[in-house]
């Protein structure tokens, strides 16, 4: 979907987070991260080689990569000036913005005079099928949550890269704008249309080699009202044989609505696995992620050696401890 | 979002059967049904009054509702010359068809000429929000499935019917283009974009009176692994009080797919109530609904009865028997 590797367009972002699409590619994908462009103001910095577009055309960039949000996520006026000058000398341009480099004309324009390709990844590339639940070989594994935005992406990414240091065949198979981003590939699941939803993830993660793991980047949670249905569709259509629970245990209310309380990781294992059974009937839940970010570190500790107590799953935070244990606990499965 | 009465369009159909949003408008929105126009070889009628389109625009019709579904869904060209003498005449068009009347230049054309509007019901014509999963005023009741296609807009019609006989308020909510046609108004979820299913639901069944119902046309099933992710977007934005299940007892496969046998109306009931009950914590399974037009009458009556006892709900045909006692169950809920 993508050519790599990257150009990072930081653009003048006020603060570093808002250059998490940036920091996921130069740590996650770091043979795809050439170097870095800045505006003057940006207070990002990947410490990669400042380039300028002459120079990382020069190094072999073949996509200008926009790594930042702005504000309402738009394309910023101050921006459009090196995105024309990429498109110029040869480069695609990716972003995963609401507001899409195909609705700029001047983009467009310029796009169609050199030959590059605008590459909104929150828009869907492919006609999907509609899901027909049939049993594909290889093995696949899905992060489940008991709410969104807590740490599925991050699981994943470090799950696949800890299986293939254990010597596993393993791919992180992206579902959302920054996974596709790092990795190149993948389907926007968010904006796919109902019907088609369960089959894009079929179509994601196809037949394979039996001893190989698909790491299905995971959506939404099965407790969120707002988007419960993304998160079914990604369950049957992913045919999980190994399922990870994701948690952060001191959220005390599910994202965006302060009216619903998380539900307990018992109510999320008792909810999924029957649920993914359906297509799977092998299926096991493997393995508990928690993001302890928000806790001492002492304190996180003993969370982790209670909840492994109470549920008799290693449960571990990937970020503090490394996914070692999680990827151990994917490959018995 | 169609303005009524229709004149039905029944085309040159083969069969009955490919006319059934006809017969669907007929049997449930008579007051809708002010004619038909039959094309010459159509094999259906729905006995009503054969009108030209000047006679049909004379007694009062609206919209001109294509009610006949041709091989492959799409927009046949002999159809083509009445749908344009139907627009010079000053009527709207509405289609559910797969193959769009906006993709056809002709209508096009002749739509803007005489000030009609082409109505494609398969295609959203809102900007739906994003669910919030905040409670609403008014009661809801939704028919979920063992499987797709066994009868859940059949019985959300006939208990909306029933309710408002037992004077009742209530409204039917369409989720299908079948439903929107009969109706003229309702979501097309199967084409909403994932992020704004459950939003979709939100928006259809708004605050209302505290004795109000809106019955909501349900869709797919939560075990169908092709449109799962439907159902359960419809569980979480619907926020059910009552919950109708409804089966085929003689289906030996899920709809499409051979290798997926159904669940029992228990697994049903177990799966499908939590999940609703995470949105709804008072929601409850109230009745079950049974298409028997594969059993024998005697049969039919037998199994109803064994099942009635085995489940402790009343378990009715609607079609066969009425929708009175599932109605008498969701006004007593």
């Amino acid at each position: 979907m993508l050519k790599t590797p990257y150009l990072l367009f930081l653009g003048d972002v006020p603060d570093p987070l808002s250059a998490k699409v940036a920091q996921g590619i130069r740590d996650w994908r770091p043979e795809y991260a050439l170097g870095q462009y800045r505006l003057p103001g940006c207070q990002a910095d990947m410490k990669l080689p400042d380039l300028t577009i002459e120079d990382a055309v020069a190094q072999g960039a073949q996509t200008l990569v926009i790594g930042a949000a702005n504000r309402g996520g738009v394309i910023s006026r101050s921006w459009i000036a090196v995105l024309e000058e990429a498109l110029a000398a040869g480069m695609d341009i990716a972003s995963g913005l609401h507001n899409l480099l195909r609705d700029e004309p001047v983009l467009v324009e310029a796009a169609k005079k050199h030959g590059g390709r605008l590459v909104d990844v929150r828009v869907p590339q492919v006609q999907y099928p509609i899901g027909d639940g049939k049993p594909r070989r290889g093995k696949r594994c899905l992060a489940v949550g008991t709410d969104c935005s807590i740490g599925k992406m991050y699981t994943a990414l470090a799950l696949d890269i800890a299986l293939r240091e254990r010597g596993v065949k393993s791919s992180f198979r992206a579902t959302g704008q920054t996974g596709i981003l790092i990795t190149g590939e993948g389907v926007p699941l968010d904006a796919v249309v109902a019907d088609f939803m369960a089959g894009s993830i079929e179509w994601l993660t196809p037949d394979n080699d039996d001893d190989h793991w698909d790491i299905i980047e995971g959506q939404g949670s099965l407790f969120h009202p707002s988007y419960s249905g993304v998160t079914l569709a990604l369950i049957h259509g992913g045919q999980p044989d190994a399922l990870i629970l994701c948690h952060e245990p001191t959220r005390t209310h599910m994202r965006g609505l302060p009216h619903y309380s998380l539900p307990t990781l018992e109510q999320l294992r008792d909810t999924a696995l029957p649920l993914a059974q359906v297509v799977n009937p092998a299926c096991q839940v493997v393995g508990v992620s928690v993001n302890t970010a928000a806790m001492p570190a002492d304190e996180a500790d003993r969370y982790l050696e209670a909840l492994e107590s109470r549920l008799g799953l290693p449960c571990v935070d990937p970020y503090r401890q490394g996914a070692e244990r999680l990827a151990e606990a994917v490959a018995a499965c």
